[in-house]
């Protein structure tokens, strides 16, 4: 039998009443894995349990609808190195590849099940994580696999990087037949890194084939876009209705209105950029161009290590010009629309109670008070689990 | 009587060895609240109790030189103005003073209780408090007796702000007079913002008649300099043997010689640049000069408040171009050397037993995965506080 739960003086609830995105003195009741309820503390109905929120803020859990969760090894020395003034090279994926190729499933599901714990110890609830550190079919295929046990966001990213000594065309034809069959059944999504300018990744054409196999064997479509140089991806993802388009950090003015035109999300990495010591991406021109925009950690060994979704929320304030709410609703709302789900980043009643009670009492805080672990109860379908 | 501590198996371990900064697969050996013994794990002694590093890295705990914990209220909607494009204006420090003198005693304690136990939980275990919310006699007594009780390295700041609608030359008569006399007892350290060119703040002599009355009443010496723009306050540090000048985001090629020659530690505050949108400082200038660095977090409600040492290991990494190795040692080394302390800081032998266990083989971790909890135990004096 489903308990009642009530979570009582919320100082701050956030993206919980359609008419207004902010409440202050609020309430909100779980009914078993669903949020039941929401309104002003001084009307809250009793219910089974009562939880004290003390003052502080409550907010939907983070989606972060972009991770590459499953792999082997780490690349600190490279990081180090290019700290040091070393330009990032896509061919230090192929790193990873080969621990990842090394490791036995045990191994990885053992890394990919403590990165998902650090993930929502840190109010992620939500998360997608992309294959792409096998390469062959069937590390494709046992990677998502891995992945699928800690989320049904799983996307297929055989095209993540052209395997060494492998011709690219070639590779590309085996990722968009026989590895997209042996992975499609592990997968929602399928995407690539469309990057023509950078060695080992995928230019227009060859991007266009792998994601329109993906979207025939029933997969949606994201893609790795706009990260280094402005290049035909975003345009790709637009033309074929897929869900976001992700890094958006170099875009043209045709790009922005495709977006804008087209309600593809753009998702923000700000996490690569602060690890690649690169320039952020324009989220104030996306923004007022009226695009969707979502924020997601990357998380993965090379480009960007960070699991935080308060540290991208962070970034997005201090170095992407967005609002402290234009911030956490990118990180919520947006992370959700990115992954087309509406029962998620949001605390209408009927959503999956999955929220967030931060040390704080006001999401402000996420920004205001960088680095520092403000997250103090975690709750995923209406359970309490951090 | 004293129990011995082995903990054992550490992957890596930071400042222990005279002779070498890093040791893999080492040991080390608490008595008491001391470190008594580290070497290779193969060559380590019994102890009464055994601790399992497994692999890996321990470091000493931070320590951050540089704090205004003791205040009330909280500043995040003028965080969030000065986000969308307000300026800084150090008169936002009146609003916290407000807010201070009319909170009471225990209420002060209280607050400075949780930010001290959030500092520790991110692996603070020396850390400064400087007075400066106050800026009555009374007030600023009764915010260093606070203080103290969290710790023995207490700053009278009085002279933080010219408080509103008083005279600056009869403020600082005042600091130097009565006031200093009241807070002494209480204080360690005495400190100026000298920053001649921002209202509010003090310029060159008035920080000069500050200062010398400080050191008089057998207050060691530090400064607020060059926080905003170039100014007399790092050389007044050298002339007067401060022990650190603090900021030192702008700085003359004198002011650098001036800090190498005198052995004036440069405290560099990379939250606070962080949360003033402002350009960071040029760490490599002086690293390359032969200055001693600290980094610190500047821990207060309107400028940076951030409690995170790992957090401004990461920034001072990714903007100031230190190395992941000089950031930790500016972090924990530079931090004692800022309090003219030897005991902390290091894990040599003989040194107090506060150390770090990060959940990372490697002190890389805290500048490769910014954002993200590592500290997984936190020792102090010989005991596990976190
Ligand atoms: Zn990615
Ligand atoms: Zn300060």
């Amino acid at each position: 039998m489903s308990r009642s739960v009530l979570i009582d003086r919320i100082g701050q609830l956030l993206f919980a009443d359609p008419e207004r995105e902010e409440l202050a003195d609020a309430a909100l009741v779980i009914e078993g894995e669903r949020v039941a309820w929401i309104g002003p503390a001084a009307d809250a109905p009793a219910a089974d349990r009562r939880v004290d929120a003390g003052g502080r803020a409550v907010l939907p859990g983070f989606v972060d609808s972009h991770t590459h969760l499953v792999f082997a090894g780490d690349r600190a020395a490279e990081f180090a190195a290019r700290m040091a003034g070393e330009p990032y090279r896509a061919g230090g994926i192929r790193t990873t590849v080969a621990a990842t190729r090394a490791a036995s499933d045990a191994q990885l599901a053992e890394r990919t099940g403590r990165l998902a714990a650090e993930l929502l110890a840190q109010g992620t609830t939500t998360f997608e994580i992309k294959s792409g550190y096998g390469l062959t079919v069937e590390d494709e295929r046992r990677c998502l696999r891995v992945a699928r046990a800690f989320t049904p966001e799983t996307t297929f990213l055989g095209a993540h990087v052209v395997p060494e000594g492998v011709d690219a065309d070639a590779y590309v034809a085996l990722v968009a037949g026989p590895m997209l069959e042996a992975c499609a059944p592990y997968a929602k999504w399928a995407d690539v890194f469309c990057e023509p300018g950078l060695p080992g990744a995928f230019d227009g054409d060859q991007a266009r084939a792998v994601l329109a196999a993906g979207v025939r064997a029933g997969l949606g479509a994201r893609v790795h876009a706009g990260q280094f140089a402005e290049g035909p991806g975003v345009r790709l993802a637009c033309e074929l209705g897929a869900a976001s388009a992700d890094h958006c950090t170099h875009l043209s003015d045709a790009d922005v209105a495709a977006l804008a035109d087209s309600g593809v999300v753009a998702t923000l990495l700000p996490g690569a950029e602060f690890a690649t010591r690169s320039p952020y991406p324009d989220a104030r021109r996306l923004l007022d161009a009226g695009v969707t925009v979502a924020l997601a950690t990357d998380c993965n060994p090379g480009s960007s290590y960070t699991s935080s979704m308060p540290f991208c929320i962070a970034l997005a304030v201090r170095e992407m010009r967005m609002t402290p709410l234009e911030a956490v609703r990118a990180a919520t709302r947006g992370g959700a629309a990115a992954l087309r789900r509406d029962d998620v980043g949001t605390l209408r009643p009927g959503a999956r109670a999955d929220l967030v009670v931060l040390e704080a009492p006001s999401y402000v805080h996420l920004a205001y008070r960088p680095g520092v672990p403000l997250v103090a109860q975690v709750w995923r379908a209406g359970s309490r689990v951090a």
